[in-house]
């Protein structure tokens, strides 16, 4: 049996003039886990497709197989697991490890993170004319993602105008950014972040950890993304343009 | 002094009809080190720019962090460190992670893989005609991608023909997939690889570490990217058309 790799969902579309029902298609994101002869090496978020292909090609990746001749047998077990047998030394892993640009700060997030209780929001509300001047800041801002396609830029809304804006290599990584001027105290998590990255369960998890109630991406999130902002109670909005959102959880925080 | 973020390369515009010069300017990705309270936690790579922001808000994204009010200090050192000074406890650290899906198969590199010697690619050269026909299959196939916009594709062709196509939520993923295909025998690495997602210094390190000589991306490089395919002698084409390559770096592998 084939998993399934989307969710149909009806989403709310907000303009300055109304709004209206939308039906959206969300790509599915699961945990995984990836056992090398029986030993647990990590777990991954995944579109479960292709999970045969994925076991030995996520074990080169973390260096613990380098080459074809090496692996015996893949099971993979639809509750979530990934079995590669391979004739490869024990504690074969690498020692010294440097986070790649497509994860940030979290690479890694804790199973206590994704499964325990979210602590309050900090409320605010955003309206349509400052939508419009949040997303067109963000995206004057972003030369250096117009010149070189390689960076993501992230920004965030407060009391009426743009609190910060930074870009990264890495979605992730920009958003770090936000939230470490949070940390530092610049700002107060109460406003909404703008992402031009996509809102996978990672993003909306750290922006629903440290209290931003309003998270919005130029382009998608996946269902785990959406499934934190239920549970955290975050509002969601996609494909943000500067007179219309895409709204998945959560609209009355956005005044029309 | 600010870090430079961008560098300009001249590169090869390849088309059926000829080839050209193209000025292109690429994101710089470099890696920093963040320490908590003196001990090192971990290493991303960044685009060198809010870089006080970044460490407490990676120590954030990790589970070390957890409020505003912890924060004591930052010191950015530009040689690649970033030192955070917190009143959190000592040995805070989650235990059970999972990889998130912007990371894949190599959320975590090994020192040793990125500057490392490379093992000879194993040859191939491409043609106009194939890549015509090889990027409408791969496009042709990403339904899910257009349906959800949250997945990206890869695809591997070889002698004549697309051997592999790949979907996932993370670009990595779905380039492990594909060497997860090498991995079990199903093709050797002497081909093409063509991804959706843009090509940073991991996504070019694990095709390369295969054996894959020919990278092409729909989108840009980064500067670590361009780097590793260098170093590794790898065909490296951007903004990838079926009429039409940039070609950043070993243009000979495309026949026109």
């Amino acid at each position: 049996m084939e998993n399934p790799v989307k969710l149909p969902l009806e989403t709310v579309v907000l303009t300055p003039g109304g709004s209206s029902r939308r039906e959206e298609l969300l790509a599915i994101e699961v945990p995984y886990r990836v056992l090398l002869n029986e030993t647990e090496i990590g777990a991954s978020m995944v579109l479960p497709t292709g999970l045969e292909e994925f076991g030995p090609g996520f074990l080169f990746g973390q260096g613990y197989i380098t080459s074809p001749g090496e692996v015996v047998e893949v099971w993979v077990c639809p509750e979530g697991k990934i079995s590669v047998y391979a004739d490869v030394p024990e504690n074969s892993a690498p020692k010294e490890v440097i986070i790649t640009s497509g994860c940030g700060g979290t690479g890694k997030i804790s199973k206590e993170m994704l499964e325990g209780a979210f602590k309050p929001l900090r409320e605010a509300t955003i309206t349509f004319p400052e939508i419009r001047e949040f997303i067109l800041e963000v995206l004057n801002r972003s030369a250096l993602g117009r010149q070189t396609h390689c960076v993501h830029g992230c920004g965030f809304w407060a009391d009426g105008r743009l609190r910060a804006f930074f870009e990264d290599v890495g979605r992730h990584n920009a958003v770090d950014k936000i939230i470490g001027a949070i940390l530092l105290g610049r700002f107060p998590p109460s406003g909404a972040i703008y992402t031009t990255g996509r809102l996978t369960s990672d993003m909306v998890l750290k922006c629903a950890r440290i209290g931003i109630p309003i998270v919005m991406s130029r382009t998608a999130p996946s269902s785990l993304g959406l499934a934190i902002a239920r549970r955290a109670g975050v509002t969601l909005a996609a494909y943000a343009r500067p007179d219309r959102l895409n709204v998945f959880h959560r609209p009355e925080r956005i005044r029309c």
